[in-house]
């Protein structure tokens, strides 16, 4: 079955030319644009294509932030007038119409802040220059060990007066792209701009400040937040044959950050879900239980879609066994991170054999993903797919996440060793 | 101390600033051709930059094949004017300063030349079109299942009494780059024009047959050889602190086909061998062993350095324990081949608990690599590194083989990889 299902995806598989669609047919997707909306009317069109047993749709309420004019962010003195490459963090408010000129100070710990305290921070643009660290062999713990500063940075600032923030890109590659991603304020304290820079720029702006101060920058932000929008997630289902009222699912994020195409944050993890699907029906395979594709909405910036997704199946007492997200993006395949009991991830373990041949070695202790972590607490096993991850952080929430990033076989793979996940868990996991 | 390798790797490695200046700066590196000189003298001057304990160079004499200016091939009756991208199979002779008009046929195996008959195929040019199949999840089965078609169609074809043949490029992707490669001549026959045509020009005219006969195409080909040159094997060494006279070495090959920059194929595998004695230096371990880097010349259209090299090891009585080879490309590590005894084999998966933090989980049977090849008369252990293989084909023996698709990371790692295991070797492996 697993050869079978490897043989299909690789030599009639749907999902590259599925995600080329959406990457560059549909426009930016970041929840509440029209590109969003689109994207949820094309995946249910090539669900409903593929002839699943049933493809519906789900209301949500998301977030609507819109970037609004590229911002702008260059030196003004203190050093040559360099242009930083930049763009605005999502969730990040205006700089109101004109830019913000003012005297950078240089931190590389959220902690720094305090030690230094209002009276230099006061007035001044924050730089947050914490680069990820290359060492970690998983770039997941290089994100993780970085990612506060954009998250929190503004919060923090502003507690100190700070006028503005910019962060040095979560990225591994020394480059000219700048990646946004998700970011809160502090509701005690006044919402101030945040930026990213491209990790070259915050390489040249840590030399500058190191050889000339003071430094001051001028940036503009013209983003805004405009009210909550009615959006969707998309479901596709091939019911079950003996247990048609338990689920296991599969799914990624339709929603991305509007800079690039999303194409392996999250396009690759909504194909491949799809494609799980039409592989095992394709192969003609009928499950005992009830499964799904699910294209979950707004995990970038507010997990409405995973928050709705558990409250309904809550509500209507669909009974989900496992869940499997795949947002790692679309690289060759390592295997799968388990969060559940020592049980489950010896269970897991013990199919080993079967996924070895196609790469798929990994099978450890971790977080399955955002949008399916709201089915815990019903008691879901949740499953994670791990892809290789020494070039995500390159493409991540940046311009480059573009189809011409995504290798056709290494997407293909992803999407049979989930597959081949979900046939396994039908079949032995649930007895 | 595999931490340390990796670390040392991943935070201030120098191979892909080597290998990008290697394919940006030299040009060109095929045997005999002045990039290749060039490529001698650069890697020799980084070992000696390094302070390798002893750097030299070995003589041997090279094949000079010279590709002129790009062939053409386009369709001249029977379909619209269609160029198709191509490019002259290494050795390959020329048209003789004209275009070669004539119609074409289209078999999928050698084997079907022999069915066909001289009635069938004299005068005319033969289109060898069996694809590389996608189901391998090793794409080197693939490309193995293929080459026969390039290496030996020339051969047979004429023996029918054909003027010319083409050859799908030996790729998996479906795109406008001709890959080349090597190719022999039978010399009871003649020796006839034997070009690569891209993968997408090779669909194209196989719908084409399908549809009209018959198809007659222009084929030009500018390519000749030119008599055996001097060129050279570069090697540096770390000498041994217990066993000086007994060698651990890793190598690739300098020499690269000449349409791309022969940036995985194989400058990664010299960059790395350079940088994993460069990193065992850099944390200071002293080998037991003597350790080298060897820069083999000629493995394209030859195997001269290989030969050179293991024929003056042994004239000089130099013991050669074992070779590791990395020509696979600079992609994320996956494990190692084992070119030997079940107990070398049981051996080295006995380093596997310390390797799999690093992504490495195959040690299996397999050969090492052409190069050291040549050794394994004098026993010595043959090792092949094993990156991870589903983009290799997508830029082998192409234009696309450039530095662009070389990531950073996956290029250290593969060093780093190289490193622990040459490491390994020394401490544990001969005792």
């Amino acid at each position: 079955m697993i050869r079978k299902i490897f043989d299909e995806a690789l030599s009639d598989g749907k999902c590259y030319e599925v995600l080329t669609h959406l990457c560059t047919q549909i426009g930016p997707r970041l929840s509440g644009s029209p590109g969003a909306a689109r994207a949820v009317d094309y995946t249910r069109s090539v669900m409903e294509k593929e002839k699943f047993d049933k493809v519906s749709t789900q209301e949500c309420m998301v977030p609507h932030w819109v970037r609004g004019n590229p911002s702008e962010v260059f030196v003004v003195s203190g050093g040559k007038n360099d242009v930083l490459p930049s763009c605005a963090l999502g969730g990040s408010v205006s700089s109101g119409g004109k830019a913000i000129i003012a005297e950078v100070i240089e931190v590389k710990q959220l902690d720094d802040l305090e030690k230094l305290g209002k009276a230099k921070i006061e007035g001044k643009i924050v730089f947050f220059s914490r680069p990820m660290k290359p060492t970690h062999i998983q770039t997941f713990e290089a994100y993780g060990g970085c990612v506060d500063q954009r998250g929190s940075g503004a919060a923090k600032a502003a507690q100190y007066g700070a006028v503005g923030v910019i962060v040095r890109s979560m990225s591994l590659r020394e480059d000219d792209f700048p990646h946004t991603g998700g970011m809160h304020y502090d509701t005690l304290y006044k919402k101030i701009p945040a930026l990213a820079i491209s990790t070259a720029a915050a390489t040249r702006l840590s030399k500058l400040m190191a050889a000339n101060k003071p430094v001051k920058i001028s940036l503009t932000c013209n983003s805004e937040t405009l009210p909550d929008t009615l959006s969707h997630n998309v479901i596709g289902q091939l019911t079950g044959t003996e247990k048609p009222g338990e689920y296991l699912i599969t799914g990624g994020h339709l929603d991305a950050w509007d800079n690039g195409q999303g194409a392996h944050d999250d396009g690759a993890g909504c194909v491949q879900s799809i494609e799980a699907l039409r592989i095992l029906k394709a192969i003609g395979y009928r499950p005992r239980h009830s499964m799904r594709a699910v294209m979950f909405m707004n995990e970038e910036n507010g997990l409405r879609g995973g928050l709705k997704y558990a409250e309904v199946a809550e509500k209507t007492g669909e009974k989900h066994l496992a869940a499997i997200e795949s947002d790692r993006g679309g690289f060759t395949p390592r295997g799968f991170t388990i969060e559940g009991e020592q049980d489950w991830v010896d269970k897991i373990n013990g199919f080993r054999k079967l996924l070895e041949p196609y790469g798929l070695n990994e099978f450890k202790k971790g977080g399955g993903g955002a949008d399916i972590g709201p089915l815990k607490k019903s008691g879901t096993l949740c499953l994670g797919y791990i892809p290789d991850s020494q070039r995500y952080f390159d493409f991540h929430h940046a311009g480059s996440d573009v189809i011409e990033n995504v290798n056709k076989r290494e997407l293909e793979m992803g999407a049979a060793s989930i597959a081949a996940m979900l046939y396994l868990l039908d079949k032995y996991g649930f007895n």
